[in-house]
């Protein structure tokens, strides 16, 4: 079962990355662009047919090892095949 | 008007940053995770209240900086505010 794990910054965490791209659109003319904030998504596949459980060993593996929940928030997304 | 970015390396072309993902899963005992691949969001907000012009910058930003549209592909998502 596929799986889609949005990580972004909690609200309020300085977003280095996500600022020097708003001064580099600025830069290239894109002065409508603003409050510009960078994440990563993961997708993996869960051999699992089971899409609570699929859900379930995600978060697992973001606490273990794919967030940093200090500072990171993680959004599970379970793709069911159809 | 917000707008999600998503970017992900296209199909083919080699993920070490997903295979290292996969390989330090695997090593702490979540052998049930195949395929992982790593992508990017990048969240925005474009002063417009136009949903269609707010795809269109968007798109426009992701061929002049934000994606390397030679190894990736990028999907844009417009929220539009309820």
């Amino acid at each position: 079962m596929q799986v889609v794990i949005h990580i972004s910054l909690k609200d309020g965490v300085l977003d280095p990355e996500g600022r020097a791209i708003g001064h580099s659109l600025a830069s290239l003319g894109f002065d409508d662009a603003n409050s510009v904030r960078v994440g990563k998504n993961i997708t993996l596949d869960i051999d699992t047919d089971d899409a609570s459980r699929a859900h379930q060993r995600a978060a697992r593996m973001c606490e273990v090892l794919l967030a940093n929940t200090v500072i990171e928030d993680y959004e599970i997304e379970v793709i069911e095949e159809s």
